[in-house]
């Protein structure tokens, strides 16, 4: 975990009850834990003006899962490859993003819509998102009583529901707009791009100065405007380790048991364009922190590599590729091979499509090339995210320290902006 | 660490006194642990052969550093780099390896004499290596009396002492030739990589099969040759972490305490080729594990990313560049930046002459942009190495399981070999 202390010590650090204290709001980037800790006992704490049927003292608290989703239906295809190629987070195409975006949509919308009608005719991420999130809340309700109720949120990049239909719910939810209130925003790729949670925060910085004014950070918590904290990364957290590790003994046992200390592991991470990579984003690193700490766990049973999957177009991006891989090593005589979606929590076209039907189904292996479950609604795993939140939520931390850090190559202000927004404020409320 | 087994689940499974078993030879590729340990048990230990003063039951034992090296004065500077271009493990020049190399190795050699000039006429690296390795066998003279003596050697790949000089050694020391003994070839570098660690152990191979014949594994350990065993990674050994982290927390100090929490780490490390990383070369998953379980020793007390230096030519490496990233973070006005060289354990060009002369000397701050400490003579590192050495030496483990795994995208016939030798020999005696 990235966060700037770790929770227990955090707590152990503020014992003031939960209803007597409060942050001083303060100005500036990230302070010292210390400093920190000094002023949550410094200030007293106001009721909590939300609206809603509080159970906990600094209750309620929305519980916002951000994610890149994925169109539900065919029909969706055209506006989601529409909205992910407008995206200059994600695929940066400099000035003409406008121009070239659409059209690189409409030119991979059909071959797109037949890969989501081979999986069923949408994709499973809403469903999975919405039971993660819902069945997360119900923990959170039982372990941080003090935060209740937690009210469920999803906020997708490119599909339904979008970062601004999530927050016009939030604010019909009597959440902000002069009322105050908590949120988290919780996001569910455990390892952080710019790419991926980098957009889905600029995102959110995006509709929150369009919605509750442009007041930034400076008036930050004294406006009535929405209290938000991040969840930014968590690479190897336990709870998340050990739900990995269990999908893969499971998917071991399935190979007779001499041959199932020499199933190689691969573990697959969508890639990213080397232009990213090089620009300094944390995600390869990230990826490989996590893809250790399952190791570790499995205690180094079997032979592993960490691949990377869905390179697209002509510009360079990391590898090694996952599908060369399995090719290389059935080539090599290494036909027992596991695949491991590690950067994903969730089944999406990359799993059921890409990894399944192109990499596996066309291997001429099908039977010894296997992939692991998705977490999807893995019990060890939601388990894992609430416990994950109840930390965050009992730290007082509005982000990760390292959130608030730029890649040395960043040159994007909205980025700047937002994370000065999101990692520069002072500590919320804890208890 | 990346062994089979960890070692005190090992040493609990083999309780037998370690005069009495030695594990029974096999053929074929690595065991399963459990059958390893049932096999240990299963065959009587025979005496050592070696006609040197053994003070334990399975001494003495040869422990030799395996590293790149580097020219000890300027004139050893050609010699060098001529032996580093035709190295094909590190710089893969395809058949015209033999042209193209020394071409570029003598166009090369002036400037890099004037680097080596530079930082006093030499490199520090035999120095330092000959060091840690007789302080490190001293060390386990008293913490693995049944393996000892321990001797110490040094086989660097491009300089003094090269492979053959050392090997020439051990056989005029009385080990292998007939004689048989025991040998541990332990990289130092932490961090596999094909061009590093894999390089050195074929040369290692190489000089084994034309000194000791040709018989290969499945002889092996009958013949009288020495017996080998690799230590081939170990990124996350916690005494080298704790040594870094230690080291980190000294450089820190070094800042005014309202700066310090907001000094940015740089974590760098050796870049390697794409096309390199494209094959599926472990090496930056593992130094990317070795910077999450160095910021988790250090509470993730400070922002940091992952860099990598030294890039050469115009093929594409993997970045970010430490040199542009230092440059870009004090364009963002982050002045107060900490170096830490991540992948080697000594002083040499990359750190003394690149780090220091280039990056930092040319920075315009030189007074708040530092690097820490190379470990060198390191107490707590070497002690990390003698532990780490005496794990290897009771598990009987004659390589990590991850060695035997070739890249995908490998298509060496000596690296498939090297591997077949050193990864797939059966367990050597444990106590």
């Amino acid at each position: 975990m990235a966060f700037r202390l770790p929770a227990s010590q955090l707590c152990k650090a503020v014992a003031a009850p939960a209803s007597t204290v409060r942050p001083m709001r303060t100005l500036g980037l990230s302070m010292h834990a210390s400093q920190q800790q000094l002023r949550w006992l410094a200030t007293p704490t106001p009721q909590h003006p939300v609206t809603q049927n509080a159970t906990g003292s600094r209750g309620p608290t929305a519980m916002v899962f951000l994610n890149m989703g994925g169109p539900s239906t065919t029909d969706e295809v055209g506006d989601f490859l529409s909205r992910l190629f407008s995206d200059a987070d994600l695929i940066p195409l400099g000035r003409l993003q406008g121009y070239i975006g659409p059209l690189l949509s409409k030119r991979r919308t059909p071959k797109i819509q037949k890969q989501y009608a081979a999986i069923g005719g949408g994709s499973p991420i809403r469903k999975w998102s919405e039971l993660q999130c819902a069945e997360m809340c119900k923990l959170l309700d039982k372990i941080s009583p003090e935060t209740a109720p937690h009210k469920p949120y999803v906020a997708f990049r490119y599909a339904n529901p979008l970062t601004e239909e999530m927050y016009e719910r939030l604010l019909a939810d009597g959440f902000g707009n002069g009322n105050g209130g908590r949120a988290v925003a919780f996001t569910q790729y455990p390892q952080y791009s710019c790419s991926t949670t980098g957009s889905s925060i600029n995102e959110l910085w995006k509709w929150r100065q369009r919605l509750e004014g442009k007041s930034g950070s400076l008036e930050y918590g004294k406006d009535g405007a929405i209290e938000w904290s991040v969840i930014d990364r968590w690479p190897v957290h336990p709870g998340l380790v050990e739900a990995f590790a269990r999908n893969i003994e499971e998917k071991l046992a399935e190979y007779p048991e001499e041959r199932r200390d020499k199933v190689v592991l691969l573990f697959s991470a969508h890639s990213l364009p080397m232009s990213v990579v090089n620009r300094g984003d944390p995600y390869p690193a990230e990826v490989a922190a996590t893809v250790y700490a399952v190791m570790q766990r499995l205690k180094f049973s079997n032979q592993y590599r960490l691949c990377w999957q869905s390179q697209v177009g002509p510009q360079p991006w990391l590898g090694p590729q996952t599908a060369t891989s399995v090719e290389e090593y059935i080539a090599k005589g290494q036909k027992d091979l596991v695949l491991i979606p590690i950067a994903f929590t969730s089944d999406h076209i990359e799993t059921l499509y890409e990894l399944d039907e192109e990499i596996i189904g066309e291997s001429g292996h099908a039977d010894t090339v296997k992939r692991v479950e998705s977490l999807n609604g893995n019990p060890i795993f939601i388990e894992a995210l609430a416990n994950l939140a109840k930390s965050h939520l009992d730290s007082g931390i509005t982000a990760s320290l390292q959130m608030g850090l730029r890649c040395p190559g960043c040159k994007s202000d909205r980025c700047a902006e937002s994370k000065k927004f999101f990692a520069g404020q002072p500590a919320l409320a804890a208890p």
